[in-house]
This record gives structure tokens, sequence and C-alpha cells, in this order.
């Protein structure tokens, strides 16, 4: 049986092409979505074997959903990392000019993103929120659809056959989106020398120092972080938890220690997964905290221990 | 000629609510705006007092569009919050019951935040996004409207005359969102011993001590946090500003001198107000922390160095 | 065959005193030895079982030829300590009364801490240095004598049958010396849950943070320091190490756990022995840095690693 | 009226060299005392215009009696220091050879620093103790001697024309001691760009963290420390102070700002001197701690609270 895996639908997002650039999955049965929550049900339930989610955008941050799906419910491990260039487009029915639209569809953050060619080449036309991109161009082949065009992913807009207006019409250029592809917990992936660390941390307390606290486990054992974001926990204001990514797999010596650190001092902390990273830099690592360095340390203690 | 305020539209949203709140607001002209980033620019330009846009959800999280467009762009100042709490209605056109539902829109946020009412309650209604609460309630009045429902403030809802199916249908009990008044800046609202002072503080580099350096300027000074969160400067992945909210007032030493220190290592640090706390809530400062241990200091070493 | 102990001689000061103190010694056969080094020479050479010598002096101070001596050569370890009170008297030869003196003799350490009884009492008389306060009231008994008076412990004075002119003459009371008992390397003395352990710790280098790095390794696993002393290696202006002692034992996991850091950033740390406070002090460890949280940390750890 | 200079005596020992090394000095009166304190106590009452006194010595560390007299009683002011490579010579009376000696004489400090080369060539001399490596040289003119050796400085065997036996004996090559010229407090020598200030910290109490937060104040500034040295205050074990050397002038915003920030958590602190360094050795200071990032920082905090 072939595996099957989910991704954030429908198709033609820019998630169903971070699922395409993994090699298992091109052959694989993909099922889209409706929503972050329910492509990881999928998961959690067993039906897929992972799923494809967004979780970072180099422009609009952190993708909520996915950073509070996976911070909470059943365990989730993250087994690799995608990066997918966001190129957007200007999509539309059949025989429509610029000129003549009236009013554009897509999902809110998209619309975001492509503000300044908006105002400066569409600035009469008005903005009909969509559940996503693909949905909004998907929409355009509806005879009723209150709308004339779409921003969306230029596979969206070939896939349904629509004529594009205008190409490349984000803001920032370069702009990128980071993709998970999250299974149920199992074996790590094997370190490659290139890899990546992701934690939930739960603020432990309110006190000045906590942040700093967890900050200085990573500081003390030389570990970098990639990226760190503040969540609130939903509880009450001001209750944080923090989503880390650290440089390093859990098979290196300083990033278990720096993690049993963590767990002492926030033992809700949250295991996400350490696997390869998508942009393979490597990383120097300082003589002492190196793997042998820990070693050492060790059996120099032990030897103490043991001494009769 | 009255002032005149701007606020996060349209009418009835929580966002209205939050400036009927303030005194000098209620008697004044109201402009709802399309957008946070219009209602700021409403104040940039001078044509209103000042604009009331959400900040903080105790759900949700950070306003994005707010931490992003006061971050950058002409400078803002904060000059006071609002609490709200937020409770959530399931208003209809008249006649209408629950069974009847067959679509039902609203905004993201607020959709998110009643999934769990909606998975008990409705489980088999559609989803529609619209641009706000309010947006998603009024379109109810207009005939050819595709939706049944609406999920909105019971504000929104008494002013369209709509009836109420649900009450009180957000997950979350105590939802709170906070609200801030931002001005053009000017002279500071006087300190009241319960203040707190908004940041933007750029990460200086990316080198791992970079955050514990900019944590380590108000440690040091005994200055607590109450709110920390990361923000993509939209530049590339992993390029951050942190948007933080000290405990204490700009006339206070103790922040003054740790906004100094943070210059130095982030001279692209913007201040964006101090402002008396919504909470009214007072916090101790140890005596080697209040305002004479810093002047005492200072004219110490201003003694040693006048010496003859 | 008797145990035998070696102390800092001669007979009567009080290191002797201090090493009666210890029950096991008490009974032993116990010999002077002429110096510190020499002293450790003889537990070196296994010619006797332990030595007691002072390390830290409540008014002059770290012991600095104990201090250089354990930290140098082949390895030492404190198996325990003991606290002696110090009371200096007056000793003369017989029949002198204080109007007579004009020459005393001591150890230059016991000069120094009766400076001022000598000031006001016996003003004119000048000081002869002493290899010991002992050695001084021993020369007493010489007929060549060069002069009339000791400063020395009482034990010295009664041993030797001399005349007391002045007793408790030191010029800080309560002032107490404590010494250790050093013997060869070996199993440690057992966990008494009021226990110290000592350490030597080489500045791995002369940039700024060098010494602060070594100070978070015992702040993180939330252990205190009773004591830290810099010592010049003798190698250079500005070269140190630092001698420390660490409230707890080395079978503590948090004590393992920070030297195994302190041993990655400064491999020369050498260990010097966890023993019984003498003062059996003990003190409170926050649930997060009791045995419980290092063992649930290592085991959660342990379990993501052997997941299948 | 010629100025007058104490220094530590007799004459002949390095401390008078050091003296000779300063140019004001060298055609002054000198005098020398018979102890730090009482040179010292010279400069408190106006008797002379400073004295030289030693701090610190490669070998055997910091000079305790001169850490502690200048860290209490009446305000003193560090206004320069000397290094003074430390060379020792064994001086005899006219006429014997090494197999004649039987005892030879020294100060303590001396005799440890020649241990080695005594134990290879004299192990059979007998020491005797001297009050300074002076002393002893000059006790081998008076007849009634009763020892046949002095180890001493050259310029003590020159001065007085003894027989030299053996030259540069010391254990550790290089040896060099840093002296200090000690005034009464008065305006601050100009900075010269290679500047070192001394300062006096007490730790203001016991918990883990004290030192390290002594330390975060010259950390944040990007202050590097050339000397830190524990020292007991007399009270009782474990309360200290700590002797500071930190690079830089109080005139540098830096150093002000770190004094300032050490004040208010340590306000018994004492301030010792700005004073140019020995070794004229200069130091890199990134942008972010030069003058200019503190004048900025000041003037933009100033130009918040002046809006009007």
């Amino acid at each position: 049986m072939r595996p099957t895996y989910a991704y954030l639908g429908p198709e033609g997002t820019f998630t169903e092409a971070a699922l395409l650039q993994v090699p298992e999955a091109a052959d694989a049965e993909r099922i889209p979505a409706a929503s972050v929550s329910s492509a990881l049900e999928l998961v959690r339930t067993g039906q897929v074997r992972a799923a494809m989610v967004p979780i970072e955008n180099s422009v609009e941050g952190g993708v909520s959903a996915t950073l509070d799906s996976i911070a909470t419910g059943d365990p989730l491990m993250i087994i690799g990392e995608q990066l997918v260039p966001i190129r957007f487009v200007l999509a539309a029915r059949h025989g429509l000019e610029l000129g003549d639209l009236k009013r554009v569809s897509t999902h809110g953050h998209a619309w975001a993103q492509c503000r300044g060619w908006s105002s400066a080449n569409i600035p009469l036309t008005e903005y009909i929120p969509a559940a996503s991109t693909a949905a909004a161009a998907a929409g355009l082949l509806d005879d009723s659809c209150s709308y004339d065009a779409a921003i969306c992913a230029p596979l969206a807009a070939e896939q349904l056959g629509l004529d594009v207006l205008a190409d490349n019409i984000g803001d920032v250029e370069d702009a990128v989106t980071r993709f998970i592809l999250v299974s149920r917990p199992g074996a790590l992936p094997e370190a490659t020398g290139s890899d990546k660390t992701t934690l939930v941390v739960p603020l432990p307390d309110d006190h000045p120092g906590a942040l700093m606290g967890i900050l200085e486990q990573f500081a003390t054992r030389g570990v970098n972080l990639s990226r760190i974001e503040s969540r609130p926990t939903g509880q009450f204001l001001g209750d944080y938890f923090f989503s880390i990514d650290a440089d390093g797999h859990l098979t290196d010596e300083r990033i278990a220690d720096a993690i049993r650190g963590l767990h002492r001092i926030s033992p809700g902390l949250r295991f996400l997964g350490s696997y390869p990273r998508a942009d393979q830099r490597s990383y120097g690592v300082p003589e002492h905290h190196q793997d042998k360095a820990f070693r050492d340390a060790h059996e120099w203690v032990r030897g103490i221990l043991d001494r009769e």
C-alpha cells in the first residue's frame, strides 16, 4: 500500500509545492486538508504517514495555527523541513484586463504581502477575503462568483487554467516560506551534521529572569538559536510559551545537555524533533562544546566517584 | 472643534467598545477605519488626534498588523491602553434557529476562538471568512447575503437589531483583548506609579547571546518585562525585532538607564511610549533600583570627577 | 600499627589543636612538620595517613601556602575540615612584667592580628619575626634568646610553662581559623547532607567573561559558593586560578553536573574533595535542582533517544 | 620646599627601586617606612606627598597588607603604578663561600621564591626569618649577627658592600612586582588612553549571584578586568570584599557608568583611582561601548523626555 501524506490544502497552494519537493511524497497519495489542525489530526489518528504544514513566513512571521497545533494535544514530531520561494500572480477569468477588475479575492496574508503592488496598480479594486489563495482562485470557476480575480500561487493558476494578468507581484523579493513535515513520534531522523532541533518551552513563571534562565541553558553549552518566538498559551494575557529552533541534533551531547537543563526548570517542555536543515548550513562548534568534551567531562567525574 | 478619534472599524467591534471606555473619546467624533494601518495613517497625517487599535489578544496573541504598523513608518506614540472582555454571540437574521443554519461568517480570529462551541453545536455549518466580526454581522442585512448567521460582539448584534441565537460562545472564559490608543509623538503622559513602557528592539545581530544582551539591560536594572514578542522584520527568514513592554515609566531612572543601555547595543531601537497600565497593578522596586539609588550613584561619581 | 598524622608544627600551634579535634587522630601518632608543603609531602609519599593544615583565617584570609600547595603537584584530597577559635596570649619568661618588655616575637600573621592591643599596651616594644607562634614561644626557653616575650596560643604557653602576661589580646573577637585534613586521593567521604566541595579552577583565558563563564556553571544549577579566592599561578602578573568551595557533595547531581560543565571550559580543573562541613549548616535546594529533577531530565531525554 | 615621598623600607628594597623609577621622586626626599600601614599613615596625615608600596607579586600574589590598608581607613588614591623585575642575590659577609653557610636570612616571601635554588644549592642551611630582605642584608653588618648570608635585592648588596655569592636565584624567571604610588584623594591623573581604575567592592550579600551581579556591571559595558582578588573583611569567615582593576579611566563613560551601577548594588564601594598603566598597553573598545555611544544614548533619551 502506498503511503499517504496530508497537506494544508486546497490543491495548488505553496504547501502542496513543498510536499512535492519531498522525494518519498512525490509518488504517494496526497490528501489536501481543510486546515492545519485537520491535517495534523490525520497524522495523530494514523490515517496518513505525515503532513506538510507551513510554519514560518519571511514576511508575516510564524504561522500561529501551526505553532499552536503542534505545541498542544497528542505529541507529534517534525521529521523534515522545506523552503519554498513565494511568488504571487494575479489570475483572472478569461478575457479580463487589469482595468476591468472590480473585486479581487485572496487569503489575508497574501493580500498583505501584495499591498504595495495593489495600491499602485489596482487602487480602486475591492478586497474580498478568502480561506486560502487556492480557494480564491478556484472560486473564479464558479459562475456565481462575486469577484473577478484572485491573488494565488503560479501552480494554482496553471492547474485551473486561469489567465495570469500580472506575475511576481509580492512586495518583498526573495520572500520564502518554511514548511515542516510532521509525523507521529518515533525514532529520530539521523544526524547529518547540519540539523535543527525544535522545542516548545513554557515560561516557568513570570519573574524577570525566567526567559534569561531558559536562554542560559543554551548559551552555557554554546548552542545557537536560529528562531525564538513567543506565543500566548491562550490562558490569560501575558502567559506565554516559546517556540525555539536550536542548531544541532538531540544526539549531539550539547543539545541533549541543554535540553536536560531546560527540563529541570521547565518540565512542561515539549520536544518536537531533530531533523536536517533545509539550507544545509553547517555551523562551527568550539572544541569545548563538542561531544568529546562532554564525554571527557563525564568520564572524569565518573573516575572520581569510582575511586576506592 | 471637537477632537476626532479613529478606530479599527467597522462600528460595533470590540475596538469601538475600547474607545468608548476612554472618557475624552466618548463625546468626540469617532471614525471607523478599514484597517489598522489606515487608522494609524489618519494619526500620522494629523487628521485625528489618536487611534484605538488592538494589540494583544489573550487567545490569539499579539496582533501582527498593529505590532508591525507601529514598529515602522513615521514615529507614533502609545498614550494609553484599554482592556475589553471578549464575549462572542451568534447572531442571525430574524426567525432562524440553530438547526436552520447552513453557513456562518466571522473574522478568522473569532472563528478560531469559538471552534469548540461550533464543533459541538453547529458541526455541519460551513464557515465563510469575513474582514471583521462586525462586517460579518452587517452583511446579514444585505438581501443577497450568502450566509445565515455571524459570530460577532454583543454591541454589533444590538446596533444592527439581529437575533442572538447563542451568547458567550467563546472557548476561553475571561478572554480579553488589549487595545492601545496611539497618537503622534509628543509629551509623555505623566507617571502614575503604575505605568508601562513599550519598545521595539531590532536584534542587533544573530550571535547566540544577542537576545540575552538585550534582556540583561533590563535585568541589571531590576526592570520586569510584562510582554516580549518576536516579529519578523519581513526582510529574510530569521530576521527579527522584539516588541517589549516593561514595567515603569521613562521618567523612572531605572527605565531611562535601561533604555540608554539598549540604545548603545541596538541603536535602531524605537521608543513607543510610557503610559498608565490599564490594570493599575503596581510593582515593588527594590531600594537599589529606585530613583534615589540612581541619583546617589550619579552624584557620587560626579563628586569624584569634580575633585580638585 | 597506629595510623600517623602530620600537622603544621611545631607542637602547641592552633593546627595541633585542630588535629586533636579529630577523634581518629587523638590516639594516633602525630608528627609536626616544618612547613605546609613538608606536611603535605608526608602525605604524598605515604608516610602519614593524612595531614592537618590551615586554609582560611577569618582575619588574614586564605593561607597562601596551603592554597598553592594543594593546587599543584601530586593530587591530594580534602577529607574533613575543623574550625578552631583563635585566642592569643602574651607569654613571657618567668618574672617579667609588661613594662619590662623590650622585644616581642611571634609569627607575622599573629603580630598583625594583635596590632591594636600592642599599640595600646606595649607601644615601644620591638617586633622580632618568628617562623611560627610556637617557635617564638619555644625560643624563650633558650638562654641566648634575643627577646623577652612571645605572642602564641594558650596551648603553647601551657606546654612550655611560660607566664601569661595578657590573655585574649587579638583585635577581633570570634576570630577563627579553618583547617583541612588532607589525604591521598581515594573514595570520597560519604555525603551527610551538609557537605562542601573544593575545587581549583584555572581561569581558561583572560577574556572579560571568563570568570562569569565559570560562575554560571554553578548558578545555572543553583549551587551556592561559600568561598571563592583568586591566587596567582606564579607564571606572570594577572595569571590566576580560583580556589572555590561549593555547597554540596559530588554525589549530588547538581554538583556533578556543574563540575562536568567546568571541566569542559577549564579542563585543567582540579577536584580537591567533598567532605562534611564543620558547621553542619544545611542549605535548602529548590526542587528543580534536586537529584530527582536531574534523573527525570536524564530519563526523559533517554526516552526520546530510545524511541523506535 | 622639596616634596617628600615615603616607601616601604628599609633602603635598598625593591620598593625603593620602584620609587626611583618615578621622575618626580628621584630628586625628592625619600622616607623609608617600617610597614605598609605606616607608609600610608604618612600620606593620610599629610607628612608626605605620596607613598610607594607593593601591591601585586607575580609569584606570591596580592600583597595583603597593601590591599587591606587601602581598602579601609581614611580614603586614599592611587596615582600611578610601577613594575619592577624581581632579581634575588645571595649576599654574605666578606670571605665566606657557599659551603661555609650555616644560616641564611630573608623575608618569608623571598625565601618562598628561592625555594628551588636553596634546596638544590644550600640544602642544609637553616632559614632565619627577617622583616624584609633589606633588613636581613643589613643585619650582616652587625657583629653579633646570628646568620651568615641574606637573600636580598642587588641594590641592597651593593649599597651595603656585601659579597654576592650567587645572582638571579629566584625560581621564576621574569618575576615582577607591581607597586603603586598612593596619595590623598584629589584630582585624578589625566586619561592617557591606556589607564586602569582600581576599586574595592564589598560583596553585598552572600546569595549565589552576588559576585555575578558585580561582574555583570562590567560585562554589560564591555569593561575588561585585569585583576580581581578576594580579601576577607576580617569580620567573619566567608565575608569578603573584592579588589578589582578595570581597564579604563573614570572619565571614560563606560567606566563611570559601570561604577554607577556598582554603587547602586554595593553602596559601600570604594574608588581607589584611575591612573596610567605601567605597561602602556591599550585595548580596543567596540563602538557601542565608546563615549560617543553613551552620549548618543543620553541625548536620545533626553530628546524624548524634553518633547512638548
